[in-house]
């Protein structure tokens, strides 16, 4: 028999309110006895309070969405479980979505997490909603906290914790610079994306630094997915260059079997960056070197300012955090005269 | 302003109850024009109705909870995928957790899952977990439907769906022993998880089939994780073997590694057969032949089973799906002299 407050409160003779607030530790005039007797009476019936029904009364259901494109995406994934380990810790719940990238999943996700009554929501908006204004500004007026991670628009006025993806691409260029290279290649991720055309920026930066201005050719757009980085990488091998700056990792992993198919090697005949720093890049025959961003610092950061704000307290609003250079054997050294 | 049942009930005239009726489409008596009434409000104050309080009536939180070990697995975050996207087209939201595949934390996620009123739990049992009777059992005496994926016993009595490691693993020993190989090491998952123990089995005996008894040097343990491979790997490096099965392609890659480390090459130095076929064993540099578990099929038939549950049906009890053999690159042939 599943125990409830009603025969816990028939078991009493108390009426099941005072139940109710004997066992979540309330003042209530009973004596001693009898609240030890419904204390008592809980442990031997394994009484469990009923989630629910303590959400309507506290207004909390303890409860957070995290709203993603896509969980096989290593990055989501460990951003996933870090954010899901942090909050688990707290005693709140994580509901996992998968938008697909697809805006209509997401708003469709999004009513169905308020009406679940969640607490807070995580959310890396899908690429085509990054462009949608009216979506955006819907989510800063949630009357709960929403927090933006991973992308995020100049336009967007919610909290956002993200990686400074300029600086990291200006960081993996030079160091292709500070290997004699010249032709630099760019493979971006969907330009739609502001994580996209920022890393873009900083290879147009990195490069024009040392008075070089890419032709158009040697920029490639692809969609941050593995096939679109075989195919790019098959068109890029096509130009005249020495090394190639790709946006992420997934799309590297593509470039290294385009290379391979074309019987060509890495970093002998193409040197590659990759960004995102993956688990499997150190795991590659030849180990990609990548920009890290760091998924325990998103995850650590985008929950401070949930559970700063559920508790009352201020947050920072918009956490941009540095990358690092994890250096591999993916980009060769080469002399002046190999680039007459 | 949100919108209530108590706004709407004050705004018409009726009592919560009725309008709460109305709008679940359920019958009460008041005039068409009365419940037509409800129903534009509704709409113009943008009600939503509330989960929490919803859950309360018809018993049903209309949430389902999913354990796995570690979703940045490829293997698990793909079943997650595959599994939040079923359930969430039946309208159920999915709470994910980790358990870092302790069983410890496994306990707390389960009491916390059954606290909040969760209508069905899907399981990848802990490791540890595996060889607890009285967990097992506990699992099997829930008053909600518990799936068990991937990982399973034989004294298992709940519902399970998992792949056929033993066959499994014979495909991928005898494509070895197709190829002229005879001196074949095997690399195991930990032999606790019976997923380990049966790829184990299947190797033992496509050998056996051929008159080959393993010697214990050939047999090396590890847990699944990379790490585990690299290090493993070397050990089997230092054997006289051409070729080894590991059983999972996140220690393949850690064999990789090994491989590369020692400045020797897969397939030439080395043969590998992998399990799980993740999407990375594609992009490696020589990609990896791997046994194919349809993380699909598992997630289809897991739902299923959950779903049939839910609505009242019957459904299989022990679900054992066959894997398939993805061949790649990473098995030399061999002839018979080479092996003298």
């Amino acid at each position: 028999m599943r125990a409830t407050l009603k025969l816990l409160a028939e078991k009493t003779n108390l009426s099941v309110g005072a139940v109710s607030l004997i066992l979540n530790n309330k003042d209530i005039r009973v004596s001693p006895e009898k609240r030890e007797l419904v204390l008592r009476l809980a442990r031997e019936y394994n009484y469990r309070p009923n989630s629910l029904a303590k959400g309507l009364v506290t207004k909390r259901s303890k409860t957070v969405g995290l709203i993603l494109p896509d969980i096989t995406n290593y990055f989501f994934a460990e951003t996933a479980k870090y954010i899901e380990a942090e909050l688990s810790r707290q005693g709140y719940s994580v509901i996992l979505c998968n938008t697909l990238d697809r805006a209509e999943e997401e708003q469709k996700y999004i009513d169905l997490l308020l009406s679940r009554g969640i607490d807070a929501l995580l959310i890396c908006v899908a690429t085509e909603s990054l462009l949608d204004q009216t979506f955006l500004e819907r989510l800063t007026k949630l009357d709960i906290t929403c927090v933006a991670i991973d992308r995020w628009t100049e336009t967007m006025t919610m909290p956002h914790v993200a990686v400074d993806n300029r600086e990291g691409a200006k960081l993996a260029v030079r160091h292709l610079l500070d290997h004699g290279h010249r032709r630099i290649a760019c493979l971006t991720g969907p330009l739609t994306a502001l994580s996209a055309r920022d890393r873009l920026l900083g290879y147009e930066e990195a490069l024009r630094e040392v008075g070089i201005t890419p032709p158009v050719e040697w920029i490639q757009e692809g969609d941050y997915q593995f096939e679109s980085g075989y195919q790019q990488g098959l068109k890029l091998l096509q130009e005249d260059i020495t090394a190639v700056f790709v946006c992420n990792d997934m799309m590297a992993y593509g470039v290294y079997k385009a290379v391979r198919e074309s019987h060509k090697k890495i970093p002998d005949d193409l040197s590659v960056v990759g960004f995102d720093d993956l688990l499997f890049s150190q795991t590659l025959d030849v180990p990609l070197t990548s920009l890290k961003q760091s998924t325990l610092d998103i995850a650590t950061r985008a929950c401070a300012i949930v559970l700063n704000e559920l508790n009352g307290n201020d947050h920072a609003q918009h956490v941009i955090l540095p990358p690092s250079l994890s250096i591999r054997q993916s980009v060769k050294t080469i002399r002046t005269h190999d680039e007459s």
